[in-house]
This record gives C-alpha cells, sequence and structure tokens, in this order.
C-alpha cells in the first residue's frame, strides 16, 4: 500500500472525500445506543459492534475511517480498535488512527512503530512542536500517510496558533529577545506549514501529492485558504465540519480544481446522527450514519466539483 | 493527595529532586536484560518485573518516577504500566506520566480521564499547541499535576520553539501577515511559558507553587534561565540529564534559594546504568540504577543546596 496512491484512488472511485471519525463514547445518552451497552457489557465487544456496524453500513461511500485513540484508552478498548482497523481494512477503508503523538527522536520510534505496526494504522496525525526530530521516525515509513496539525479545530486554537512569528534565521541562538524593524511577521500555524513544506519537499509524489498532509481545522476557512497557499503538495485533513460547526462553503479552498487535496472529517455528526432525527430508532444507527454521508457527499461534491 | 503538596514534601523528606524515568526496550541488546526476557516472554511481564525491581532498589532515595507510555504501548503493555503505577503508589512514590496529549476539548477530557482514572497517574506532561482548550479538561483534576512542554530537550526544538513570536493582541485576527516597525519579540518558547503563566495565575499555590508546571530540556540552560524569569510558581521537569548529555550545572537556574522549583530527570542514564560498568552483571540493574541515583543526588544536591 501507499496511503496517497491509494487515497486519491478511493475517493475516484468512491466519489466521495469524506472521513467518518470513529469517537466511541459510552457514558452519555444520545450516543452509543443502550441496546448495545446493556447487551455486550464488555467495553471491547461494545465498541468492536458499534463500529463494525457503522462500517457495513458506509463503507461503500467512503474511502476512510478516523478512530480517535483517546476514547479507546479510556475505556480500555485497544483492542477493539485493532479490531477496527482489521474490519476496515477488509472492508476497502483506509485507516487514519488520530493520536496526535510527538515526543524526542527515541520515544517518538516506539510511538511510530505502534502506530504502524501494532495497530497498523495506514496513516496518523502528529504534533510538530518539538520540530522534525518526532516526525522523522514517522517518516521511515514511507507508504504510511502522515497528517502534522497546522491550525486545529478548535476555538482556543488561536491561543498559540495565531501570535505571529518571524523568520530570522541569522539572528544568535542564544538571544531570547530581540527589537527589529522593517520585518514581515506570520502567524505561527503558517510558520508551521512552511516547516511541513520543507520536510515534504523531497519525499515521492503521486501526481502533485506525497504522504506528508496536514490538518486545518474546517472551522477556519481564511486559514484554510493561507494555507493551500503555502503547501501545494499535502493533503489537507479537515476535522470539524458537523458538530463543531464548518459548512460545505468553508473547505473549497483545500482543493484543487480536480476536486483533490482534502479530506473531510465528521465524527460525531455521522455515528451519532440517529439522536438528531425521530426517524431513526437507536437500532438504525447505521442506516442514520449512511444517510448522512450520502447527504454530505453530495453536497461537498457539488462544492468541489468531485 | 495533591501532586505539588507531596512531592515538596517527598522531595525534602528524601532529599532528592531526582526523578527515574521508567523507558523499558526490550528489542536491542543492553536494555532490558535477556535474562529477564528469556525467563518471562510476556512482555507485560517482562516490564513489570524489571519496573519492580527498579522500584524496589530506588523507592527510598527518589520522590518520583515517569513512566513513558509510548514504550507501553509499543510492546501492548498497557498493564504493565497500571500495575507499575500501583505498585509505585505502595512503595510511597509519585508518578508523572509522560503522555505529552493533546487534543480539542472534548476528545482531552477522554485522555484527562484515561491518565487520572485508568492509568491513575498523579501528574502527567501536556502539549499546549492547540491552546487552553485542549489543557482546560486536565485542570479540571485539580489535586494532579501537569507539566506543559515549552522547552524541549531534543536538538531540533529550536525548529519551532525557538522562533520568534510577537505579542501583537490588538492586530485584527483576519490577517495573516503584517508588517510592523518596533515591536518586541520574543522566541516561542518564552510565548508558550507567559501562556502557562497565565493559565497558572488563579491555581491554589502550596509554598510558592501551584500544580501547573512546565517542561524545559536539562540540554538547554540559557532558555531555562529565561523560562524561570517568565513562570514563578511552576515547578519544572527537566528532562535530558544523563543520556541526552545535559550536566549538573546546567540545571541550577531551575531551582530556587531552598533547592525547589525543579525535578530532574534521567530515564536511560538510570534504568541501563548496569550496562555501563563492568561492575554490574545484568542481574544487578537494580543495584546499578540505585548507585546511579545516589551519586546524582549527591552531585545535584550540591549544586542546588538542597
Amino acid at each position: 500500500m501507499n496511503f496517497i496512491e491509494d487515497i486519491i484512488q478511493s475517493i475516484s472511485d468512491k466519489r466521495s472525500v469524506v472521513c467518518m471519525g470513529l469517537d466511541p463514547r459510552i457514558d452519555k445518552e444520545g450516543e452509543i445506543p443502550q441496546f448495545l451497552i446493556n447487551e455486550l457489557e464488555d467495553p471491547n465487544k461494545i465498541i468492536l459492534e458499534f463500529n463494525k456496524t457503522l462500517i457495513d453500513n458506509t463503507f461503500d461511500l467512503i474511502p476512510v475511517i478516523k478512530p480517535q485513540i483517546a476514547f479507546y484508552e479510556k475505556y480500555e478498548a485497544l483492542n477493539a480498535l485493532k479490531d477496527t482497523i482489521k474490519y476496515a481494512h477488509k472492508k476497502d477503508l483506509l485507516v487514519i488512527l488520530d493520536s496526535k503523538r510527538n515526543d524526542i527522536g527515541s520515544t517518538s520510534e516506539a510511538y511510530a512503530y505502534s502506530t504502524f505496526k501494532v495497530f497498523n494504522a495506514d496513516a496518523c496525525t502528529l504534533n510538530a512542536y518539538l520540530g522534525i526530530d518526532g516526525v522523522k521516525p514517522f517518516l521511515q515509513y514511507k507508504e504510511k500517510g502522515k497528517f502534522i496539525l497546522v491550525k486545529t479545530s478548535n476555538p482556543s486554537s488561536k491561543d498559540f496558533q495565531n501570535i505571529f512569528s518571524a523568520h530570522l534565521p541569522d539572528i544568535i541562538n542564544s538571544k531570547t529577545e530581540i527589537n527589529v524593524e522593517n520585518i514581515t511577521l506570520e502567524r505561527n500555524y503558517i510558520k508551521m506549514a512552511r516547516l511541513v513544506y520543507d520536510w515534504g519537499n523531497q519525499l515521492d509524489r503521486f501526481s502533485e501529492f506525497h504522504n506528508l498532509g496536514v490538518v486545518v481545522g474546517a472551522t477556519f476557512p481564511e486559514e484554510l485558504k493561507a494555507v493551500r497557499n503555502v503547501i501545494k503538495n499535502s493533503f489537507i485533513l479537515l476535522p470539524g465540519f458537523g458538530a463543531q460547526g464548518a459548512k460545505v462553503s468553508d473547505i473549497k479552498f483545500g482543493f484543487n480544481q480536480n476536486g483533490l487535496g482534502g479530506i473531510v472529517n465528521s465524527s460525531r455528526g455521522i455515528i451519532y446522527a440517529y439522536c438528531k432525527s425521530e426517524k431513526y430508532p437507536p437500532s438504525k444507527f447505521g442506516e442514520a450514519a449512511r444517510d448522512k454521508i450520502s447527504e454530505m457527499n453530495f453536497k461537498i461534491n457539488k462544492e468541489i466539483n468531485l
């Protein structure tokens, strides 16, 4: 497999750029249906059954799923995560493991191994606050996809990502503060996008894209446009669609004229769609997810000319 | 328990600011001794036995241990992690779970639950690239410690953490680029330290410290000094001692006149100390760790007047 090649093929075959986020929540009412919880008891069984039903109902409509590892960790259900990924592969789905890992080189190697060898994900999300050291061990898995956080979908992403940063490569490294005149400042998320551009520059491309992508919240269309101007060759994973409030018109700058370049994720908006309409009893949560995805595909494809 | 209160008490009782990093590695020669691997086979058993022996040999000399979750994930040994934490608590050790988690609010809640409820850690490390949203769910656990990455110990931490950033709160948010004159720039890690200062400002203090700390690599003494000037009330977790090359004189700026304010972590330098000297056969890896810690305590306490 090669992630970028496979996802471009699958997007074209299935005519979809939608990613179904698998964020299983057992605690609250209106999330994983109560009948599954009562019937199966063990979180590993509940979550696996929930995910399999979702996959069975949607695999022909989407190229990729994105399990969020935090929830599997919370319920001590990492076996359900492994089994979900195995099942998704059988059903011709690619898998992005959303884990936002980050660490120094020798530890990052362990994370990369666990992501790609233990869980057998096809791609993952990464946080690059630590610079290239933490990313390199993931780049060693050349055929796998990596999506680096650039501008995240949450409101407070502005706290750090939107502060201004300056490119002053020649300033002596030991200085911690400096006064400057007439220099150009850009926001931190743009600086992060430039780093990703540099790191990805030498990678093999399929069509115009390589395996080092970025994450930009669909909730921030202006920022998405700015990031796309910096990185032409990266796929952009766009979370924040649906429950977090992003609309179809917000995502178009992520895509090229062929409708390629972006993956639009929705988690709660799809998998708990049955809670939002009286049309679906809890037993029909899979059908509700399928209908929601059909609606997303229709609306998004019109906007991006896929 | 209250992390900051308990660690200050323990530092004073044991006269040590050393943290033993538990990074189990089974693959390479010269790491977890071969006799344990051959005898126990199952990674959960190997790692737990290794950790218990290390704890038995060192618990009276140190206030705290820091398991790095990446390695437990790699070997599918999260049970060994849970059991290690339980064992450490019995032996009067505090536990910082090194996981550098980061996500949007609703997902971060799941990580916080898993850190403090599933694994029962007393403190953890966090990456705050996403801003306060991802940190808040951890702050809800008021009595637990949190250490936010400010300046990490790895060489490429400069890629992003050392670029210059500007404080321009009144600039219109939609602009992505701007020209400015006569403004003061500071490096990104200083900006992150200022965010932590703001977030921690309202927290309860014990002595002068509260439960929101930071991580600064012991490998960067100048940066440590600069961060300490920004945050007087945060404990600083100092990794990078030993295998990564930091020396005793590099850490002194982390501490106040009473020898408080810092925790000095060494992982490989302590737990694989038996590999570095012919004095210790593999069966004596616990004694080697103890001797290494005694040496560290002696040298560090002299430097920081503890």
